[in-house]
């Protein structure tokens, strides 16, 4: 095995360079850096050439070391996608409760039957770590399988200090034991647990005097996050939960505006929130305040998609200025897939979204909203060698052959980990 | 290798058995025959035993000749699916063509930039008949990734009567040499080609004295179909050229009410056509009917889908006692996907269809609406052994993991083509 990986002769490179200060807004969203006929040459762990094959071929016929090469003809060759929002980290499984919902059935009767989100968490709360890297582990392939290299994953079906805990070190396992890098959230804030439910503020108090502070000590996340939603927890209380956080080096971030208009937009804004995720029903002031602050959308159509609701205005958002990323929401209840491309196709057709514009989400874009675009998120020189070659002649075709896998090769931290759409990488011990 | 492939210890075996006779109208619908803990044993190219775990590991326990097994623990076992509405065979690809509608150009606008029907037409009367092939073959190898095991084949890219009788020719040649089984269909009365633009009725005569006559006499086609609709072929044209096709024997299948209420419904009825297809806009009566009559109602949501249009009422169908087949209509402008499991899960998420008939609607009533379910379509015993495992302990699960490929082994003929996700099979030489 050489040093030297070698991509060649792609019928086009899409770097998606030149952002890796501030997130694509607006127009830049468009401007993806294309190169026709392109290589990219990495060295170990790293970008060490990108640009036209011609330059790429001058360079690596003057190196004495061996070269690996990867014939890319007919191929388009992306950084490697980020999913910057997920919940991967569960028990269980809530297939059931999609039928009872296409005859009708609201939320409150999935509860009443035993599903929804507490389900899952009782499931959790049961699982032992081993159990739940097991579970996640072929989730995890299979975002791998689409093109995905990097994943944010919460913690929120544990909704006790322990239970917090233990999902947390699961990410954290599963961070050293699989390709995927994980990204760790604390969400000790995704609902209030049944032995809370009549007052909710002590749940608050919990989150703030115990999860928070061991979540910080043992720097199990990176950022704090909430759902703040009607019957969910307050804009109050989402605030003082998310500042603590923040004292705590804890960035925020926010389940915003999914089903009312709520003000969760508005307080990323205030906050300086890093995101502001699912945003359905964000206001325009909300949108404005963003824009400003610059607060990135991340937003999850697949969601929307599978709760048969309208999805968020994603044109609204981009000519005011917000940056907007992508994301598959991967959960148990309201996404369960792992189809980072296909969120792609959703965004084009049911967001309006252009084939520029979703590719900038899901890279560059979704690396800024999981703070990691310094060395994720583009093909640039000393970026780290996270590649995906697709069977498509051009971009555009990843949006046009909708719903079907042109995941060809996945290059992950320089090492080919899918190859012919083969997930060709071991995942220690525990598959 | 043995005579005889056991597939065995399922999590689930859905039979959809019992309606080879006729198709699955109204609740039957969901009688989807479910085995828990089923075995399917295989002879040769044929089922000979499908039931309980126990029952057929007796039976085998008892045979002398040896037998290859196929775990099926944790997997959920089903016919192979059906596609019953392609146009498959064609030249070029135009994913240009999104980006244009996603910023609001209408069909005429894409004409006039050169797109539209019309551009494939010319890029697939210039192709070769082995251009064809190889265009071709890739789109079938990802079919039978996705499980799909038999389909339907339109002409009508030719609008010639030579290049008709090519692309049919090409549908012959790939249904020897490819795992997948094409079924034909003539399809002259796609469009009318620009040469005839000044005078369509000069195009039907050219199918009715030429095209029909041929097609007929090398027995290149088995059904006739007609895009009846407002601007294309008139109701009273389509009715000629379906009257005339079946008199030399091709059952008739209609291209119906797919933009305006066109009577095309009406008209499937009166010629009892075995199918009408895509109905987005079908009249009450027209569907009324289409159930009198037993004409099955073919339905393409990922059509709808991918031109973000509202989709067929196949709930108002179902009730009504029409029996639903779906299908991709995978061709280059309207439907480019491939998947399937895909559309089953768009025919639940957008027109409210059960798991259960979804899953009927992709077995045995599009077997019915080829014509072929005396030998596809369900698992029983003689049919042929076109078997899927799918990676879910149910067959829920097909719905709920939306979006990701789940296929896990395609079995054709009674052959493995398809192991891991992995297309095992060759194509005789022009792979
Ligand atoms: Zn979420
Ligand atoms: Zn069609």
């Amino acid at each position: 095995m050489s040093e030297y990986l070698y991509i060649k002769n792609a019928s086009q490179v899409i770097t998606v360079s030149g952002s890796s200060n501030k997130p694509k807004v607006g127009r830049e969203m468009s401007n993806i850096g294309v190169i026709e006929n392109g290589s990219v040459l990495i060295k170990k762990d790293r970008i060490v050439l990108v640009g036209v094959n011609q330059a790429v071929e001058q360079y690596v016929n003057r190196l004495s070391e061996p070269v690996d090469v990867i014939n890319a003809a007919g191929k388009v060759v992306t950084p490697g996608l980020i999913d910057p929002h997920t919940h991967i980290v569960f028990a269980g499984s809530r297939e059931k409760e999609l039928e009872m919902r296409l005859k009708g059935a609201k939320y409150i009767d999935i509860l009443k039957a035993g599903g929804g989100i507490l389900s899952t968490t009782a499931e959790t709360r049961q699982a032992s770590e081993q159990q739940l890297i097991s579970e996640t582990v072929p989730r995890l392939d299979r975002f791998l399988q689409y093109g995905v290299t990097t994943i944010e994953a919460k913690s929120g079906y544990g909704l006790t200090t322990m239970d917090e805990w233990k999902q947390l070190r699961v990410a954290k396992k599963l961070n050293e034991i699989h390709p995927i890098d994980l990204v760790s959230t604390f969400m000790g804030a995704h609902a209030v647990p049944n032995e809370y439910k009549e007052n909710p503020d002590d749940f608050v108090q919990l989150i703030i005097n115990e999860m928070l502070p061991l979540v910080a000590k043992e720097k199990l996340a990176e950022f704090c996050d909430v759902f703040c939603e009607e019957g969910v927890f307050t804009v109050e209380q989402s605030k003082i939960i998310l500042v603590e956080g923040k004292r705590l080096g804890l960035l925020p971030k926010i389940h915003a505006d999914e089903i009312v208009p709520f003000g969760g937009a508005e307080l990323a804004a205030e906050l300086g929130a890093v995101s502001a995720d699912h945003l359905l029903r964000a206001s325009e002031e909300g949108i404005l305040e963003m824009a400003e602050k610059g607060v990135i959308a991340v937003l999850l159509p697949g969601t929307a998609f599978f709760l048969m609701a309208e999805p968020a205005n994603a044109r609204r958002m981009i000519e005011a200025g917000v940056a907007v990323a992508l994301s598959t929401d991967r959960n148990p209840g309201s996404s369960p897939t792992e189809s980072l491309p296909f969120i792609m196709n959703l965004a084009c057709l049911t967001m309006k979204m252009t084939p520029e514009e979703v590719l900038a989400a899901c890279t560059i874009n979704a690396a800024h909203a999981i703070n990691r675009a310094h060395e994720i998120g583009s093909i640039e020189v000393g970026k780290k060698a996270d590649v995906i070659l697709f069977d498509a002649r051009n971009y555009q075709t990843l949006q046009y052959n909708y719903a079907v896998n042109l995941v060809d090769t996945v290059i992950k931290n320089g090492k080919v980990v899918v190859k012919g759409g083969v997930n060709v990488a071991k995942t220690e011990a525990f598959h």
